[in-house]
């Protein structure tokens, strides 16, 4: 296969260079096995095929199907601690270090994971690595139905392209032995490699295809590069063809954005994944690509990242033909009804809810915990209590996640 | 008085290399002759004293105080229009060009106005330059009281300290002769030049004691460099002494952010200057700056630039101590109840206007029009039409800026 290598963030790890998998592994089971487990976990910690009964404000239990959970797998959590190692400028390094070369001291008890948000990021390793015993306890212990998993942030998109292309595939395939091992309790959104277009475009054809996945996740920039690049444009073709959403995760912001959130922690949640997510959406929304691709369907997380706030603004300011430099046909709002459903991830706020049902349509907002960066029991309790037509609770839970995922009814 | 050079945005003009001021006079006073005003607004140009009256939906008139309000001076519009001719990859230049150095055929005509934003930018000169006719015609129009004025965007911060601080001192000069003139009808935020942050302190006094000015508006970042930054603090300590509020108004994202914003005039009021006054209100409240200045009374336009759809996850992800770069004391929505107001700037969408209630507090919202970049009736119709009781109208339409302002009752 070609690879071509594209201008790239520094620092990369090519598969020749890095890891001894036997070695990764064996240091990742030591973590795991060494992180001590807040009290109340352990003893949710039972594997189960079905979820605990609640009683959801409706009265009849209300299927909950969150829609980005995060997992990774030994063989990319070594790759990406390689590269923290590694050093360089990406901001995204400052939160991968602390969780994936942490120092064990800084490793789960209940009392950081009360107090600092810093010392939870070394205690998420053994979270993502599971599939099968905590993260289906805390799944019971809440009553979550399903999670949508996907690779976490930054996914493949931080390797050099051979590795990315083959981390990618072996991520999928452990997906997949996860749905298997649990069809009732797990469906998926497949990685992909946007470093090597090409490649991206025949994984995404194995995923949805062969693997029955049921989308696709990138995690925003790919060294740097936004998804309305005519190069990528394969990846929108490939994803509108197959008939799969394409959710558009959040990372820290790219190089040529990084200075002014580089105080603070502000590279990450806190702000700098809004901005960088958000401003994805909107470079795809007024590059025309959606003109290109009508039937494409982006997902973003956290409340749609602030376009809905900024739709009437944008309506206003980029209408169509109104700046020479403006590509898209339709107004920004119209793109939004079309071709964006958004997710309630991380933003637990029932007032922007409203707004974004507003905005979006109630056909188009789905719920999501952010496994394991986000606990669970208040996602749920957010879902649960925020003021909602019991017909709108259940399309946000999980009906609109059916359709738009491809999900079977329960 | 001892000037200190900052690290700078290219281009900067000086007061030694610049302007042949009557030169400059000369070729503006010819441009707003030429520019040929649409038909209804040359029928209303007539000058008044007293708003129209109008009947809003209470009844009794609703007096209306706007409070984003652009005006320039030829001095500084002439330096501008060198600045723009100087060239430099500042974003700020994009726009700035299509005002201050558009050639002749792109001045306003109907057709223009309502065909493209990018030939609108060349027909705000006259606007921006004038106090008594053209304004006071458009503010009777759609009976709004009062303009509260500021040097529009980049105020004096793109120029040499030396000059930057003599045009803050000219521009404050005629901005005082205007509210002299128009007592009823303007009041004004003062300008500064934060490259020089001890001229800047003396100005800020003499703007507030000597020339009764209302507060102070800064244009986001100068020379890429934000207001959190030590060096600036003098600046922050004198808004917070004075008890004058300080407008932190949008410009295009700093140099260390442009890239993504870049294509598509994504820089600009489309999506870039949301995101870098956001970005800078946000530095302010986790850098510690408003633990130091409690006092301190920052005022957004544009809706709180998406702040307030941000709030829970601000407060989940920087809550004090969370993170071992956040210095701030209390929870980012703290901060914002007690240091901020917004106003409704270029963004008439009721539900977030609702939203930002809740958020900011029935207290801490003002009615903006942000002429003449936005026109004044829809802005009107906004205000008039928004739902919203007869007492929280009134607080948006003046009582929140005549308190937080200081502008005497009408």
């Amino acid at each position: 296969m070609a690879l071509r290598r594209l201008p790239s963030d520094k620092p990369q790890t090519s598969v020749r260079d890095s890891i001894d998998r036997r070695t990764a592994l064996g240091h990742l089971s030591a973590m795991a096995a060494a992180a001590a487990w807040p009290a109340n976990l352990s003893d949710a910690a039972r594997v189960s095929s079905e979820p605990q009964p609640t009683s959801p404000s409706g009265g009849s239990r209300l299927r909950k199907i969150a829609t980005e959970e995060a997992f990774s797998i030994p063989e990319v959590a070594t790759a990406v601690r390689d590269l923290v190692r590694q050093g360089g400028r990406n901001l995204d390094l400052k939160l991968l270090k602390l969780i994936y070369d942490a120092p064990p001291a800084a490793a789960g008890t209940q009392q950081v994971l009360k107090g600092s948000r810093d010392a939870l990021a070394g205690t998420l390793l053994p979270r993502l690595l599971d599939f099968d015993t905590i993260r289906l306890a805390e799944m019971d212990a809440s009553g979550v139905d399903m999670h949508v998993l996907s690779l976490t942030m930054p996914g493949v998109q931080m390797f050099a392209p051979d590795m990315a292309v083959e981390f990618a595939r072996l991520s999928n395939d452990r997906l997949r032995d996860a749905v298997r091992r649990h069809p009732a309790r797990f469906t998926g959104l497949a990685s992909f490699a946007p470093q090597d277009a090409r490649a991206a475009t025949n994984e995404m054809e194995r995923a949805i295809n062969s693997l029955k996945l049921n989308g696709f996740l990138v995690n925003s920039h790919t060294n740097n590069a936004y998804l309305d690049e005519t190069r990528f444009w394969p990846i929108l073709e490939a994803a509108e063809a197959l008939g799969a959403p394409l959710y558009i995760h959040p990372r820290a912001p790219s190089d040529g954005m990084a200075a002014p959130f580089s105080d603070y922690r502000m590279e990450g949640s806190i702000w700098g994944y809004g901005i960088e997510a958000g401003t994805h959406a909107v470079r795809l929304m007024l590059s025309g690509v959606l003109d290109r691709f009508p039937r494409l369907r982006i997902v973003l997380g956290h409340m749609g990242e602030a376009v809905p706030f900024w739709l009437w603004r944008l309506d206003y300011m980029a209408a169509p033909g109104s700046r020479a430099a403006l590509k898209n046909q339709l107004k920004p709002s119209e793109y939004f009804r079309r071709n964006f459903a958004i997710t309630t991830s991380g933003l637990e706020d029932p007032g922007v809810l409203r707004l974004c049902i507003d905005k979006a349509g109630i056909d188009n907002v789905m719920w999501a915990i952010d496994y394991p960066y986000q606990p669970t029991a208040p996602a749920v309790a957010f879902l649960e209590s925020a003021q909602l037509s019991d017909s709108e609770r259940e399309m946000v839970a999980h009906r609109n996640a059916e359709r738009i995922f491809r999900i079977a009814d329960a």
